[in-house]
């Protein structure tokens, strides 16, 4: 029998690394850069794993792959069903088609068109709802009592948060000289549970980076209780969700802290990602260089790998000026 | 005595393969990507060599190392100069740096300032003229008289061509199966007439793009007579110049055609790119995907290797909105 990890909890690094071996096949393993400039800014070494470069653009396929790759032949003949504001939506479209299932992705009115568009050209049924965690979780299960599809959720998952910590894993592998921290973005909570597995096992210290518009997490973390409803408020479209509560009890018993940081700190870091890297990052992506930028004495004199989360932007919908 | 090449210019291949072991250890070895969306829905096989991540942002650091390292010491030490709308001027200052000697850069009023903060970025004296050929360059006759500083053309000069085609010499070296076709903006032409000396080589179709406001290529190429003189109107801040005598004499004899595209194409073509690859070019390299898209009897079926020529946008002054 496996022993179970010491911290207590349902998932440890074994999950992540079986995780990695699972959807090797149908991801990319993804380059990890670096900008002389932004480290002279910063004051910190500083690596940034382009899951921007991910398969539909976001480390969600990450999670989406992990999920319908373990699926029994018969619970995934009845296909896949989840709500999504976007990346996760399109992820699964994609590994369901990938597997040859289908899939239903309940999308909030106010989802990004181009992540809707991500969904419709991997072959998925959309079904529209409210932009509310509970219309979008009733329309999922009005659904899933009419066609016996399989949910897979967007964070609040094991098999999810196994999934999206693989690009830690990949990371921490890849970096010989080391790291001292992981820093990833947080809004359901997925990515960070699954990197905090990774930083757990290697001893790194693991932050996540909010924003303020949209800080459930910051605010779970610093009273034990979990908010489970906000009205979000960011540029940041990803992190619009709340914590999931698989999330929530890993997160607080393994990440080190949360760095709020504005939607102006957001869009300033995203055009610094853009002029230095020459790589198209998310709003909800820029939020890590935002906290860099804020909360200097967590980085200074670090190595610091930095999960750069996805690439899904609609060029006529730029948040450049709208701020400035 | 080695051979002169048949087509009797003073460059061949040989240039190129020098100039690229001379440079190799000052720029970047940049990677080629592709994308199965844009293969699916032009119809052709796409490599896009991703000059965008090259040093100082643009194929342009070929050429200027090239010109800058082979200078005698006792050239070298009164300094470089040039006249630059940008691209070239942060290449030659960054590669002087690197040498260790001064730069002199004129620049045009209306050149793009995040090109202008390149420059100063790598220790250059700017010093600003009027945006016409003529004023650029008795602006550098006047220092050149006054200094003594080395004059580095930014495409009129066979160090330049030389230096410029090492791009698509990477590319044809790297891509294992081969290409039927290279293609490139052209607005000096130093890139245009340095990948032809490779596509002469390897027995490849080499084409240019070019914006329809600045088409001094099309119209040199159709005519036979060089034009020397335009006010051009493109948000291809890159492509705004005239084509340079050598290379003029270059490009006529080993290109295949130019292919104009409007402003509207090129932006589309932008937004296209930077949402498939995630990758952020500017208006000038998106005349080649502009071009597939707008001339596909030239490339559907074939192998197609694309320069993307740079990535220095502001992201504050995108083309977007203006023109949709």
């Amino acid at each position: 029998m496996a022993l179970r990890p010491k911290h207590g909890l349902n998932l440890d690094i074994r999950d992540v690394q079986a995780a990695s071996e699972r959807i090797r096949p149908h991801i990319h393993h993804t380059p990890v850069v670096t900008s002389s400039r932004l480290d002279a800014e910063s004051g910190a070494r500083l690596f940034f794993k382009c899951e921007n470069l991910q398969k539909a653009g976001a480390f969600k396929s990450r999670g989406a792959c992990n999920a319908v790759y373990q699926l029994p032949p018969e619970v995934a003949a009845r296909g896949v069903i989840t709500h999504s504001s976007g990346n996760h939506g399109a992820a699964l479209a994609r590994a369901a088609q990938l597997r040859g299932i289908g899939a239903t992705i309940v999308v909030p009115t106010n989802a990004n068109p181009v992540k809707k568009a991500a969904i419709a050209s991997y072959g998925a049924l959309i079904v529209e709802c409210e932009p509310t965690l509970e219309a979008r979780e009733s329309g999922v299960a009005k659904i899933v009592e009419e066609t016996g599809a399989h949910l897979v959720p967007p964070y609040d998952d094991d098999r999810i948060i196994a999934g999206q910590g693989t690009a830690a894993l990949e990371m921490v592998r890849d970096i010989k000289d080391g790291l001292d921290l992981l820093l990833v973005p947080v809004g359901g909570g997925g990515l960070l549970a699954g990197t905090s597995l990774v930083g757990a096992d290697r001893g790194l210290a693991v932050f996540g980076a909010e924003p303020e518009g949209a800080d459930d997490a910051y605010r779970s973390l610093a009273t034990g209780i979990r908010v489970t409803e906000q009205v979000p408020k960011t540029v940041a479209d990803g992190l619009r969700t709340t914590l999931g509560q698989r999330n929530f009890e890993i997160i607080q018993m393994l990440v080190s802290g949360i760095l709020r940081v504005s939607d102006l700190e957001t869009v300033a870091a995203m055009k610094r990602l853009w002029t230095r890297l020459k790589l198209v990052v998310e709003p909800s992506s820029a939020v890590t260089y935002a906290a860099i930028t804020r909360y200097p004495e967590v980085f200074q004199g670090r190595r610091v790998g930095v999960v750069l989360s996805g690439g899904n932007i609609d060029p006529d919908d730029l948040p450049f000026n709208a701020l400035s």
